[in-house]
């Protein structure tokens, strides 16, 4: 077998231009299975993702299993080009977020295409990376790129991970590694690709509050029955200044690690922009900032308070006067580098007990934040790759999203970890109308060939 | 024909013994059709519930018409006894509050019988009630007493009655009366009968932000994006103290007109418990109060502010990790005598207005609050009425609720209104499970028989 670094230019594009077919067909077969890890009604969407998931690694020519877990099943597989040469493992997960078919323009399970755009649920989280990912190895492996790629692909990614830890420890050995590469992270806009470093933690929290058996008559007992959502309100509003962000519960920032200067100048001259981020995320208005550099902070680096939904009481149309019997206000904090989510929570309790002691706090979903480096030989080539193959300087940036994934396979594999995203703000992570494209997949294809043989000379 | 005034307890007991098979199918089939106001796919259930209250005022030798409205239609019915008698109106409404099947232990609108209790949507609100006083006239017509009655059942009166006044001031002649006759209150307990002579007004709003066109991931936007229902609860916070139920809007208590010394001594001597207010409503706790008399003005001679849901977000199990894109909260408040509506929403809307400048206040329902006599002819009538029927003594309070219907009668007709309830706060109004009981029809069948006998000597 001879060894290849250098890439054939001409055989790439005209590689990419002949799986064009293959990869839309594979990413409809994918995002048309509901994978949708949250909900148990989609369990056998699940074992259908691995299999087809399986099915998509042999084709190119790797090995392939599903190793079953405490939850879902994760898939594993590798192509071994030699002992002697580096590995890399690429990250993806297949499963999704939910999707309300009613709010969606076209359905959510059945990927649409048009004009080079994939609409349908997982198409940019995290289904289209992961092939556009898987490809790109397929020509490295056909171009005899001297690095072993593994593959874990997992199917607990949005509902926190919690198998994944368990599943890392029990096949250390077969999971051996020299460095992890990620594709789930998101540019700073089309224009402007960006390399993320950091992620944010997160604790979620449902807070319950029951003052009597049924809804009753406002105005039979208003003025002296309780109104659990009022009371909840006022929680909320102790926690957290809802205008401004800020949050009220003492200590909440006591162990926030602030973004170092030369982050925050990063920051700055990393293309991030108030409008293209409104514009971006459909917001007709956000919180008011000083500054750029504290906009992109606020996002990026520091730790958020945030109400998902308050539960409870009257919802149709117009009002029903009645006083509510029970509430459920469901909040969630982001968190940042030193922030510790069993702490978080301990000190959310026991503000939220403190002012309504017959407030009942469930935790939620935990996830642990991860903050690595922006420099180093494996950032190096990321970056190097991201301008091959899209002609533009990566800004190097922290993500403030959470993917528990990733801490796990820091502490468990202890191997250098590269965010080489190909999302768009656009594209709608977890939103309605998610979507994907080719012109990020053809690129990403180009990307990650040139990061395999970047990384194959990394010793 | 002879003219009675006295009453022959015989026959009335004979007669209330008989008429129960007829009374407790005749609720039946009216409680079974569900004239829910509120929801206009009950157009036809209205009209059905019409007809019926025709054939019923009929069978007991009443005249009986639908009128049109520009609403729901009102029921008029008379039985008259002779010009040169006195006239007394009897008021009730036949339309009902909406009733999710899935939180009842029965079907709401299939009336079950068990052991004298009627279990189902409007049993006590309003329709038990409205029959009671039916077959009382009824009676009093067999008995030749010297009254004329005429009966008002409404359609309207779950949605703020708002076509009411009007057909008031069309019928004005028709309806022309020396007394209004009110069946639609509460006891304070089985153990203690009340005679209302105030209602709460209301004002509905409905609050609306809008931030965004989707919901968005809180990790991608959180921090910078705002959350509209964090926003609406600061301003809910901002508007009242929900722990303490004190409103901070500046001006909101100015028009208050206080209880005088003699109604809070009555509200005191009423028999009002908290104890038995939570048991009757099913709470398990309620606000912190100094004392009886401030508890007791709480729930019928003060305002409140009161939050019926926060519509908005993630609403599912568990937390799902989005920045909504807009909330709806749905508001009330209940005006005491002297607080005009139009005067209270101007008032909520420029404090709303002035802390969230793109939040939408949107007006809805309205009642003027109503505050009437507690001594005079009439009461007195009407509390020998009530002792005579169930042998104690009745407690004059307030009423927490509001009646659109009784400010624009006493306007437009101008002339006493009595307040003869039946219902128990166990009953339900506005809850699950709403029921009534024989126990007080047959004895509400005794007051009202009494109330007619001693109306006819008012001179």
């Amino acid at each position: 077998m001879t060894v290849t670094t250098e890439i054939n230019t001409t055989e790439l594009n005209k590689f990419i231009d002949g799986i064009r077919p293959t990869f839309e067909s594979s990413l409809k077969e994918l995002v048309d299975i509901p994978s949708v890890s949250m909900d148990p009604n989609h369990k056998k969407d699940i074992e259908e993702a691995a299999q087809s998931a399986v099915r998509f690694l042999k084709s190119i020519g790797a090995t392939a299993e599903v190793i079953p877990t405490d939850g879902n099943p994760v898939i594993y597989g590798e192509i071994i080009a030699g002992k002697q040469f580096p590995t890399v493992t690429v990250y993806n997960h297949i499963d999704v977020q939910p999707a309300d078919a009613d709010e969606w323009q076209k359905p959510p399970f059945d990927m649409q295409i048009e004009n080079g755009v994939y609409r349908g649920r997982g198409t940019t989280d995290d289904k289209g990376p992961a092939l556009t990912a898987l490809f790109a190895a397929k020509f490295a492996k056909e171009q005899n790129i001297p690095v072993n790629i593994k593959f874990i692909w997992e199917l607990e990614e949005e509902i926190g991970s919690p198998s994944f830890e368990k599943f890392l420890e029990k096949n250390k050995e077969k999971l051996k590694t020299d460095s992890i590469l990620i594709s789930d992270t998101i540019w700073i806009s089309r224009e402007r690709p960006a390399i993320s470093y950091g992620l944010r933690g997160l604790q979620g929290v449902v807070v319950r509050l029951k003052t009597g058996k049924k809804d009753v008559h406002s105005g039979l007992v208003g003025g002296l029955a309780r109104n659990p959502i009022g009371e909840l309100a006022k929680l909320i509003a102790e926690c957290y200044d809802a205008e401004t962000g800020e949050v009220r519960i003492p200590g909440f920032y006591d162990d926030v690690n602030r973004a170092s200067g030369t982050e925050q100048d990063n920051f700055v001259n990393s293309g991030f922009s108030t409008d293209e981020f409104k514009r971006a995320h459909e917001l007709t208005s956000v919180r008011k900032t000083k500054d750029m550099k504290e906009a992109a902070e606020r996002i990026w680096a520091m730790p958020t308070f945030e109400v998902h939904g308050i539960v409870g009481g009257y919802s149709g149309p117009g009002v029903k006067t009645i006083v509510p019997h029970q509430a459920e206000a469901k909040i969630s904090m982001r968190l940042v580098k030193n922030q510790d989510p069993t702490k978080m929570l301990a000190m959310f309790t026991k503000f939220v007990t403190e002012k309504c002691p017959d407030a009942e706090v469930v935790a939620e979903g935990s996830l642990r934040p991860y903050l690595g480096e922006f420099s180093g030989p494996y950032n190096k080539a990321a970056s190097e790759s991201m301008k091959f193959a899209f002609g533009k300087e990566p800004a190097f940036t922290r993500e403030g999203g959470s993917i528990g994934a990733v801490v796990s396979m820091n502490d468990v594999l202890g191997v250098p970890i590269t965010f080489l995203g190909l999302s768009l703000p656009e594209h709608g992570y977890h939103a309605i109308n998610e979507n994907y494209d080719w012109q990020q997949a053809s690129g990403g294809m180009k990307m990650f060939v040139k990061y395999f043989s970047l990384v194959s000379q990394i010793k």
